[in-house]
């Protein structure tokens, strides 16, 4: 029920979406949806989890917990960048929310405390030299946020050439993308 | 008028705003509201192409059309950033759109062409020696574009040192934002 939910969401957008649409894009009555999902608000917050989960979890991973932080840092981007691959449909839901819920709330605060977490790994790079020192550490995160981000609007599973996206994307955030020859 | 509907669109999403919320908005009664616009997707439509036409408009500047490509693109990408910031809510409209309507699939359209533009500036400073030969012209206008429309998500006008956003991140952009020191 969930992937169908999201995909709802995500093309009429959380607010314009009712039971009934849900259950008619499940191919179900409305009262045998009721009979699995306790309303509209459970499957968002269940959607948002689903991202915000798998996007916490990289944070506890061995290589964004260890060694340099630039090297922490390029870390998660590559991951951040498979999971919004691996999840798209989950992270355009997180991605969308504007806060005008206890639910959607919740989901933008957990968003922006991923966002601060890359922001203090930028600036201990800064103070570690490890990156320029004329890095402002609060703009970076936000334009690194911003580009990976990005890729909801544009990334499409199963085209060619994919695989090697993630690694791509921490080249060109790396080493600009408008990189004079 | 033009500006209470938009922030409605905004804060809302279009679809979940009714003429209701709007007339209550502007502060005036539902048929005054009658009075003043045909209905909600006039008023988007022409949210739309005040951020479109800006958009625009960039291109036919001279700095757009003279030059290096090179130096074209990254004069774009500065005057881009100035009318985000110069008209954040018509912008923020404008990317937050779907395409679930006739209009919307118009300013989809539109924006997908200014987006080509750029596709085609980047591989034209590829082609003539002035980026590097390992750029992928399409994936670079798409993450230009996503950083670029970033600023929608944490650009508020007023704050200290903005003056000085469009020209930094045209460098960042320009020599990567997680650059090594």
């Amino acid at each position: 029920m969930l992937p169908i939910a999201v995909a709802e969401f995500n093309t009429r957008g959380y607010d314009a979406t009712s039971m009934e649409d849900l259950a008619r894009a499940a191919g179900i009555t409305k009262s045998s949806f009721y009979n699995h999902v306790s309303g509209k608000e459970g499957l968002l917050r269940a959607g948002l989890e689903r991202a915000l989960d798998r996007l916490f979890a990289i944070l506890e991973e061995r290589q964004a917990q260890e060694g340099a932080a630039l090297d922490r840092l390029r870390y998660i981007i590559e991951q951040q960048v498979r999971v919004l691959m691996d999840e798209l449909p989950y992270v355009t839901l997180l991605l969308r929310v504007r806060g005008n819920t206890d639910v959607e709330r919740w989901a933008v605060a957990r968003r922006r405390a991923f966002d601060a977490t890359i922001a203090s790994l930028v600036a201990e790079a800064v103070d570690n030299g490890e990156m320029s020192s004329d890095t402002d550490p609060w703009l970076s995160a936000r334009l690194l946020s911003g580009t990976v981000n990005s890729l909801i609007e544009w990334y499409r599973p199963g085209r060619s050439g994919t695989e090697q996206l993630p690694k791509r994307i921490v080249a060109m955030v790396s080493d600009g993308f408008v990189r004079p020859a």
